[in-house]
């Protein structure tokens, strides 16, 4: 269907490609040709993908029941995720190694370290699912349109979210550079959750609806908090980002437990905790701690109805 | 490029084996191994797209405009996608029948019960495009960057989120299970548009920029209604999840004919209703009725403009 | 593992794809069978996923080092990257040609305008990468999260969504049909990030996390300007989508070098102008011009903190 016309201009190619080839020359930082070859996005996709399969055997892909052949499919997924991590974790280690930064390896033996990481997440992997059953049952007690568990793992966003993020987090505590932030982003692009991999969260997590999420890197969240879309756990204006940087100081929020926070609230600051069991109102803004049990709502502003030149003034009732 | 060195140690490699499957046999809900497979999300992902080829011919693939070689394409499209309803709903039926929930058919035969449903959604497609095609007149209407039909259907997240929703509202209509959750998961995704596939939406329906809209499963919604993005249509606050559940009330608003509703705003509860031709102001938050023809904005709040230590107050413009 | 049942009722499916196909034949505008094709939606996905891996060399594919081997793939990577542009941008000029629209070329060639279009796109690269340099900078600088300019590049949809803006801007300036408007959605599936391709936008720009981002088509950004997530840059509420259609006047604020905007803001309007370092605060809603260096802040509304029948006010600290 389509006509195929000759689109080759030899003599322009080859000056559009030679200018293209001295803007990498020419501007460091956002190219790495002549570095040793970072993770690609696509990897990381990959690897996201088979370890979510490994966690939730039977929901990513088909698998047999047959408990020999399951065992024989295991080891060989375990072995293939061991060398695919190994991989990608000694791109990111000796990336930062010949840039000057330090390996993680007191030895600066960067292979065998990528190895040793590579074992030690998927030997967390039974403990992150005995924490992924609570955020499982704290989505099907939280919300009362979820039939059973299994349309809680095929279909919530929350419980994506949070696998992602529990085992972004093993790798960010093991200071693997990139990978964890890599992991977090490709999550976010599928849930509109933006959790960032260094955020502590205790069991019983659970997000409604996700959208517009986000979980500064030095929050601390305890168990069973609940938050719905566009809820920010962020820092507060910053005046000098690189002192902040070198710092890391504790700069976003902490979370009690059994903290309830709804949509589209704002929640700011490295001191500011909410205590136990406090529920946060939608929409509130908040730079200041919270004590345990209490609820924060807006100092009910008033809503206008009009209606054919008549106006009224009705009390919002935030109900919560 | 990359150094392959050996990172198998098989005796590690067997002790994590052994634990993950330990773990599948010990934490049930989480894993399916020995249940019927569910549908996987890739199998519903194919589905979707598969359906949305069919619905919006030549939008997602190349088509031949030849006619007689259109019908045959199009018997093998319905043909092939009723095997693959046929078998996911399939597949979602039976899994409910074994766990002892109810079977949709009475004879308790899933299988004819599947294809029977696949048949009823592809008999629905003709009249399914007809209300698209308000749909599509809608968001023509209502944005004034749309060029013409065409780039609506290529390119409004809108037009998407809506395609799937009526689908797999039909999925809905007919007990499936999981499925219908699936396809509005998979869209959420990809739109950041959240519909619940129970919410029932009349036609000429649009969602401008849509990111982070919330739709609840018992909302319903009326002919030409307009919503901006992260509009939430939700349930007041949750003090028995398991008894909401099992009543199963309507719990999210109706919104009336011709109604509009501007970014960020929050409407909730099962007896809110926005009167037919409502305007529901930016960020606004409501937990009561609207009359018809009635616009809702906040009661003016003011803004405060400080400059080199001088501080104004202005009143804020809704111009709605 | 599937029960592999006969699903074909050979009658069923003909009168199924008959009504199908008569669907097709009644309603105009939906598809497009009789018509040139349009590009797909898949076509164009892979488009933008080329365009990305050639201004980004390694971070979206693995690549040689290696100076001549690097030279021959790019050489192959533009001639590519030029027959494909040809090929999207033809279709879409084909279709308005045929529709009665101006062909954007004087000399009503539509294929030989495609492939100009296309080099001219190539030849912008360099100075497009030199913008995306000072736009990477921006994202370090702006938040003491990130580690280097690699993890910048790699894992900040920031950098995504202004890399196809501004790609796709350069189309639009082109007068290219559909294309610009279906990359700018794709980027905005993947970031939550819905920029307009007609906006224009300063060097160093940054919107961190982006999730719910809206940036109408008429705005027009400075330099160095920051946005958190959920801003919007909107139009007011319109009378007469058809003639703002036509007259297609700026409807979108102007926003000066230097402003912050922070997460959730709302700020609509033509005439509407954030002066020069103007500083913005959360969820402002604004329809007006706000001199340079000015905060605008919401008049501290205050929060009302509950315990145990005890009820405090509180006032809000904006702190920015």
């Amino acid at each position: 269907m389509t006509e195929s016309k000759n689109t080759c201009d030899i003599d322009r190619l080859k000056n559009v490609t030679a200018a293209i080839g001295d803007s990498y020359l020419n501007l460091g930082g956002i190219n790495h040709l002549n570095e040793p070859n970072l993770p690609a996005r696509r990897e990381v996709a990959n690897l996201v993908k088979r370890l979510s399969a490994i966690v939730f055997p039977g929901f990513y892909e088909e698998i047999t029941g047959n408990k020999e052949r399951m065992e024989t499919h295991l080891l060989t997924q375990c072995s293939n995720l061991v060398e695919l991590l190994s991989n990608l974790i000694h791109k990111s280690l000796k990336h930062d190694c010949n840039e000057g930064f330090k390996c993680v390896r007191a030895d600066g033996d960067c292979w065998s370290g990528a190895t040793e990481i590579g074992y030690r997440l998927l030997e967390q992997i039974p403990a992150i699912r005995e924490t992924l059953y609570k955020d499982i049952e704290a989505a099907y007690n939280g919300d009362p349109a979820a039939t059973n568990y299994y349309e809680v793992v095929l279909s919530y966003p929350s419980v994506q979210a949070i696998l992602v993020h529990r085992l972004a987090h093993v790798l960010a505590g093991e200071n693997v550079p990139f990978i964890p932030r890599m992991m977090s982003e490709y999550i976010h692009e599928k849930t509109g959750v933006d959790i960032h991999p260094g955020a502590t969260i205790g069991p019983g997590f659970f997000i409604d609806h996700g959208t517009g999420v986000v979980i500064g890197s030095t929050s601390v969240i305890g168990k069973n908090v609940k938050l719905y879309q566009h809820v920010t756990l962020g820092a507060l204006s910053l005046s000098n980002v690189e002192l902040i940087r070198k710092k890391n100081r504790k700069r976003h929020p902490t979370v009690e437990d059994d903290v309830t926070i709804y949509a589209g609230a704002t929640i700011l600051g490295g001191r500011t905790t909410l205590g136990k069991g406090s529920i946060i109102g939608g929409n509130v803004w908040l730079t200041k701690s919270v004590p345990p049990e209490t609820s924060v709502t807006f100092d009910s502003p008033y809503l206008i109805f009009k209606n054919k030149g008549k106006s009224e003034k009705h009390v919002i009732d935030y109900q919560i």
